[in-house]
Parts: structure tokens; sequence; C-alpha cells
């Protein structure tokens, strides 16, 4: 093993207007595009990213995301993604991000993620085993914010909006972009549930690719049994992705009052 | 007037997989948010950005976008953006820019931007001759691509979709965000389209803004006059904007029998 491979790889980004969303902050979206391109650099610079991958004929696939944010990114704040992988197995990676503020290194909050090794042409799972190095690059570094569970969708939505993917939704895959899925899940709330509340935990798992053209349904349900917002993304019979969204009132006095509210059709 | 002031200010950016479109390019909408991100850059380090409009009860606000690109950048380059203002007016800022691509220098186009100066209470065209040293920071570089015309709109469009405006779409003024028109406009043409063709010039005029909520309705037509796309963002009678197109084959081999289409419903 090179005692030199960079086994954490942080990257730095700054909230632009721009970039940010309609309460000033850093989208959850946004936050999982900037975990994809951390992943992504991380991999490359281990010598263990799609390049490493396609000459076995594979490559990664993002299968899983969780992540848990005592606040997000403001406006004109500087704050970093670290990243490392916890763990291997024959089938997939577990690779854990670290957000902290940059001017003060406060900790903002922890994402998790599951990347699967796929063979490009089957598009079945590959045996990362065969990939030499790859189970000497993990950290043991803890990553204190819960693993995620089980999704459990109700059969009962209670808001289901449609959707017809366009052009802009498609990433270099000619897949949907995973952030993209993020939006349709979080647009199911309206405005002023974003205005009281914060998303505190956030869980999806990516079950089948969507592609150009493909009409789905986004449907939604408060689970009582957890305070969740649990969403499917159907496509015909086929679950897409499965989401649950744990919201947080942003002031512990308006708690008592609020209420979360579906977005209208 | 300072001769220190950066008459000109760069922006460099690498394009990551987590960052591009379909065609693995940075997809137009991603550069107008580099657009605003450079100009709003560029206006706070002259101490002419918002901040500043600010004290007088202003704000700027983006009111046109003309691109004219010879390619895009495509997957892992580097490139930057270039502005500098051409002129001002007592209402409005002609603010240029030049892409270029980092590792050659090679220029992949221009953009020419309009911005306006409004009273954030009325929403009217502030005076923008009471804001002390504006008129000092243009810049005498000639920008060679045409300025944006008149856009007509058909009364007769061959293709609308609706739309309605989720959480992802606002901006922090609460607003439509200005990038995801362009999106909204360019998924007028469909997948086969820009796979055959690419955009070579696109001009926008922001109209009246757009909410959280708002059902519009993006109506396209081709003009044979000038071989444009002219669509129209409708919120019930009013323009929200309206865009133009001109695309242009990506090989002049495919040029006879490629044709460009609408996007389905």
């Amino acid at each position: 093993m090179d005692s030199n491979l960079p086994l954490q790889h942080t990257n730095t980004y700054t909230l632009t207007a721009a970039g940010c969303n309609a309460q000033s902050e850093l989208a959850p979206a946004q936050l999982v595009q900037h975990v994809i391109e951390t992943a992504t650099d991380h991999a490359d610079r281990l010598g263990l990213g799609y390049d490493r991958l396609a000459r076995d004929g594979s490559l990664w696939v993002l299968s899983r995301v969780a992540m848990e944010m005592t606040r997000y990114p403001r406006l004109g704040e500087r704050y970093s993604l670290t990243t490392w992988v916890e763990n291997y197995n024959r089938h997939f990676a577990e690779r854990n991000f670290e957000i902290r503020l940059d001017s003060t290194a406060e900790v903002l909050g922890y994402v998790r993620t599951i990347w699967v090794g796929i063979d490009m042409h089957t598009r079945r799972p590959a045996n990362l085993a065969k990939v030499a190095g790859l189970f000497d690059t993990t950290l043991d570094r803890p990553c204190p914010m819960t693993k995620q569970g089980k999704i459990r969708v109700s059969t009962t939505p209670q808001a289901c909006h449609s959707y017809t993917f366009r052009v802009s939704d498609i990433d270099c895959n000619r897949h949907v972009n995973s952030a993209r899925y993020v939006e349709l899940v979080l647009n199911q709330l309206d405005m002023s549930s974003y205005d009281t509340f914060y998303l505190h935990r956030f869980e999806i798992e990516y079950r089948h690719e969507a592609h150009y053209g493909d009409h789905v349904e986004v449907c939604s349900t408060f689970m009582e049994s957890d305070d969740s917002l649990v969403t499917a993304i159907m496509h015909r019979d086929k679950e897409v992705c499965v989401a649950r969204a744990f919201m947080q009132p942003r002031h512990t006095s308006i708690a008592t009052q609020a209420i979360l509210t579906l977005a209208t059709s």
C-alpha cells in the first residue's frame, strides 16, 4: 500500500446569490451535486475513479444518499466537504462526508453515501474485489450520523404530481441527474413549509434509472409513525427512487403552531 | 477616478461530470448562472454591486442575455468568463463577457447582457446617474457579437407545454431563477435535436417576474424568416419572458438530412 494515498479529500465552495435557494441557503439538491463532485475528485486522486473502473468494463453508480444537517450554508458563506471511504465490499463502497463552515470550522452536517460498482453493459453488480488496491483506501474515521434505514412507501399517497423528464434533467450518462430527483422530491412541500421548517435529515435510494421522455408520478405521504414525509417517484409500476424527509422548525418558538403543507397541483 | 479600478474581471470554472448535460457539455442555462455570478463578483469588486445600490434603495435586475457560441466547454475542460462594462446610461448597464478555453486560450463565444437598476420598492426603473463613480467603470473593449434584436412572438405557437413553478425554481429574491427560464425554453426541443445540433445563438428578454406557484405556458414557433425558434413563457396574458434560439448542425455533413423537432407532451 502506498502510504502517500490521500485517504481524505476536501472541496471548498462559496454560496453565491446565483446558487442559493429561496431561503438564501444552499439547496439540498445542490449539496448532492457537491457530494457527487467531491466523491469523483477523491476517487480520481486515489486512481479508483471512473477511468480505472472503465478498464474492467465497470462504473460507479450512486445508490443511496443520507444527509443530516444542523443548518445549511448561507449566502456568501464559504464551506467545505471532506470525504473518506468507511468501507468497501465486493459490490459497494460506503463513502462519508463532513460539511464545515470555512470561517469557524463549525460542523454543519454529515452525508453518508453508497456507491455500487456495476457492469457497464449488463448493468448488473460488478465484482469490486478485482480492482487492485481498492480495499486499502478506507479510513478509520467515525461518521456520527445514523445509517440510512429501509424506506417503506405508502400505498395511499396524499399528494401526487406528474412530471415528464426533459433535456435539462438528463446527465452525461443519459440518465436523469441524481440531484434532479432530489428537487422533484423536495418540491412536494410548498414554499411556506421551507420558510418555517428546514430539511434536517433526508434519505434517498435510487432504484431504477429514468430516461429522457419518461413520464413519472411523484407521490408523497406523511408518516405518523416517525414524522417523516415519504416520497416515491414512480415510472409506471416501477419505483425510480424512494426518499424520506425529516423537517425541523427553524426556531423552537414556532414549533407548536406551524405545519407542513404539500404543494398543490 | 481611481486608476486601480479592475475594469475587467475573470472567473474560471472546470466542467465536472456532475455539472454537464447529456452531450457532455456545459449547459447554456449553466452558462447563464456563470454570467450572473461573474457579473456579481465584478460589480462587488468595483464597489457597485447589490450592497452599493441597496444604499439608494435600488437593485440590479438582469433584463436581457444574448450569447453566441462556437462551441461549449466539454467535460473536464477548464474555461473562463471575462467580463467588462461597455456602457452605462441613466437606467441600464451593458455588460459583456468573453468565454475562453483555459488550455489554449481559444475563444469559445461571447455574451451580451443588459442590467437594469430598479427601485426595490416600486419595482420601477431607478436613476443610476445618482450612483457616484458608476460611469467611470466602462472599458473600451470590443465585443464582436451582434447586439440582441427585438423578439417578435408568434400568435400561433406550434408547441405549448404547461409548467408550475415549484420551490426548486425560486431564487433568493423570491422570483423564478433566471437560468431556470432558459432551461424551460430550451426544453421545448427534444433530445435528438441537441444530439445533432448545438445552440449557436440564444437571446432572452425577461419582461415580467414570475413567482412560486405561477402556472405558465411555454409556447414555441419555428420562424421561417430567420430559421430561429421563438419561445414565449406566458403567465395568463403576460409575457414572463421571450427568447429566440438559433441552432447549427454539429457537423456540416449532417446538415442536409437533419431536422429540429419539438418535444412532445
